[in-house]
């Protein structure tokens, strides 16, 4: 941003308030964004209850046109302050935009479309938009970092736990068969994913006493290695936490480190520490 | 309280008996209380079921009309006895305490009224009572630091699972469709809240493969990631226990606490710890 | 047990077989009572399926007759070779092992009693003895230590969970009513103990919006809250792993603690550590 | 395998790809093999889909052809190149291998063999082909440390649940009776395991308000007790990662390892260790 004696132009103004945080008019920019991302996908919302939409119509359709025009105006600013627009337009939020800000224009083009589901799914594409705002959560930092670092492990995990699934679910259709509610082996593969990870939806149940003996193995299965993805994350976020709170340093005298971040003084031999 | 060789006034032997838990009277007041609190709830919960109610009707009546007039006479000693009466009745307590009692003197007023359900729910609100007696439990302290210390980080992962809901509700909306069940986005949105945190009620489940597809991958997801608060609240509490191995000895010199359990010199002025 | 020259008696060799673990003797002894519980268990629950036991009644009438006679050999033997028989006979297992045993022999007295469920049961009770076989398990003591540290945590946090899902039930009673399941405040607080612990059976769903969106809060909360338990018992382990592996000796020359249990020189400074 | 300036003869060069994955024909050999694999799962599993098999028999039958084919092929190859045949021939990979190519030659000799389900499962043993290759994955390694420290707690653990279970069990058995779905002890049994465990199908519930009571009760015990499993997994994990800590420098002199990251001297016979 331009911060020499100039004037800035009205372009950069709106650049300021649009794309950074950091002066007032930008944050409450944000914050006016985000209450219209949260009523966007409430419209939506009730929009697809059917019973809601035949008696408010008119309200939500109204409703959906003054926030589909401030989203509008809003791309159109976007587009305009910036020096590249074609960078935007083709970043991923820069499609974001365009694709949930377009539907409603398109009801007009295409008659009855409104029906559409799928164009309604497009204006719920706002959400993303959320996580975007997301990036000013401080708090997030540590656990992205404890998450990034057990991705690998949670990963094979993953693998494994549909592995096992596969092999279960395939022995469960052997034993109960289609009479039972286990048609497929996919479909019996899914009430291993059911079961396994305790959900338990109970449309499919096994019903003899084979199939219920090898279901409770699936489920004290289970129940044992859910332990598994907790412990992981559970002590990587320890390490990270632990590494946060001391640093490298050594004493120069006694050589010990571990200090405390704010120490100014080793803890073991009253030595001066070296900033 | 008064402490000086005077001989406190009625008053101030009830303040202490009802206010504090220093004396014996005072903790038998408590644990008559308790008892009191929780035959209150019982009471309307047995109250709630028809059949019950029907049989027992007048056991019911009777027994509700004298915990009642139990605790109007609490109330009114509890005002009676404190200096400054309002800044009571005028408190979270004070305003639980008055709205659980008046239930049963307003059903003389309002004939017919003990039938209402809002003033039965009124009655329950006694509940709330029990957790001013549970500041009494030290074992909750580390848990309240460790909980308190997590509070940003739950709220930022509760965030995150909503708008993983409503996106994921969403797309099973498009693919499972009114005649599943999924009949509109909230509906389907409450459905992959029931599905990601494992609960599975089943009254609402996919029928399509697509579907089914989708819904092994938000179980195997939500079992994945109920990894995180767990590690969020493990490490904290982690954390809250390492905070044990420091003491709570304060530098001579400079005052700073929080000195590692072994230290012999300050981490932040230099100067040799008391041992 | 008698170690001196003089040979042991009879009843001194019985003593160290039955009650002891050390003697070959002994270990074999355990492990067919092991075995003679686990086949008795299976026996009580096969007879239970009554499709079960019409076609193979005679075969489970004699297997309990084999198993009950050898038990009561057992007991005999219990009582005889055990120098203050009166405290095995009321001791908790004394207790157990007498109930367990005499169901059959009351079937001949009482006609037609052997359908009793409550004699059954009774003989299930030999699970018992399992756990009394299980103290020679050396890796459930760090788990015990674990646990007991933070029973008083845990009962905290099931009180707190009780009372919340009275406050929810009762919430859901006022909201969904009689007509949509809720039929009783108890059977509101049934159903939110089963959201809370995300167990969901489905035999109660709520079928109000409003209802659903409260759900979907009981949901998610008691899927952020079993991280505390998990939390307690995992810092609490973690805690007694650490002390498991280092001691508390200091070395005699630079001070250091926390050396590893096998260490016999300092690992800062080189020094002998004392043993 | 031979590294001499002779060139290899082709039994060696096939040998190379076959069961080494150094080279880069080995490396894109099991790429081809995984491949090869999963498309192998998903053919049996369409295959499984009535509705989906009647409409593509063909293109299922030829595909699966093909497949045996090339597995065929594989398996031939792999008897060929290795040194001692049999020792392959033998292995549970080569009698996994050998079942899982079987079963579309057999369809030609039993006619009508190919609707058999057993035929269609041992196609599926594939599965545990994907398992041979998941050996290069590292990130399993440190996760495999863990389990395997605490196989014997989880044991235990499982153990002591599945006990809890059926007196449970059986408790609800004597409560609910057969009028309410719990018609025998074994079925009641598998009743508390899907409560315990949280999985929850709801096809079998308790519908007496003492067992709904009971019912309680074991909800919020598995909603405890599944920390159990959690903080063993836990906190043997961060012994593991804590073990990081140690280096893998061995002693100059007596040749212990495992020394702290920072020590200077061994910590066994005090002699300097190199830096």
């Amino acid at each position: 941003m331009n911060k020499t004696d100039k004037k800035p132009t009205w372009k950069q103004r709106i650049h300021e308030i649009i794309y950074e945080a950091d002066t007032k008019e930008g944050k409450l920019f944000d914050v006016i964004l985000l209450i219209a991302i949260i009523a966007s996908i409430v419209l939506v919302m009730l929009e697809s209850i059917e019973s809601f939409d035949k008696e408010y119509h008119n309200f939500l359709n109204i409703s959906e046109w003054v926030i589909t025009i401030l989203f509008s105006i809003e791309y159109i600013l976007r587009v305009v302050s910036i020096k590249k627009p074609f960078k935007y337009i083709f970043s991923f939020y820069g499609i974001i935009d365009f694709l949930s800000t377009i539907p409603k224009y398109l009801s007009f083009i295409i008659i009855g479309s409104h029906h559409f589901v799928a164009l309604r799914a497009l204006r719920l594409l706002r959400v993303f938009r959320i996580l975007k705002l997301a990036r000013y959560i401080g708090a997030s930092n540590n656990l992205k970092i404890a998450l990034k670092a057990s991705r690998a492990k949670i990963a094979v995990f993953i693998f494994f736990i549909v592995i096992i699934c596969i092999i279960l679910g395939t022995i469960m259709y052997m034993i109960e068969g289609a009479e039972n509610g286990f048609t497929s082996i996919p479909r019996s593969v899914y009430w291993a994913i059911v079961t396994l990870t305790t959900v338990g939806f109970g449309d499919i149940a096994p019903q003899t006493p084979l199939g219920q003996l090898i279901a409770s193995v699936i489920m004290i299965l289970g129940y044992g290695i859910i332990a598994i993805p907790t412990g992981i994350v559970s002590s990587e976020m320890a390490r990270t936490n632990n590494t946060l709170d001391t640093n490298t340093q050594a004493c120069p005298n006694c050589l010990k480190d571990k200090h405390k971040d704010k120490a100014t003084f080793c803890y073991n031999c009253g030595s001066i520490l070296n900033p």
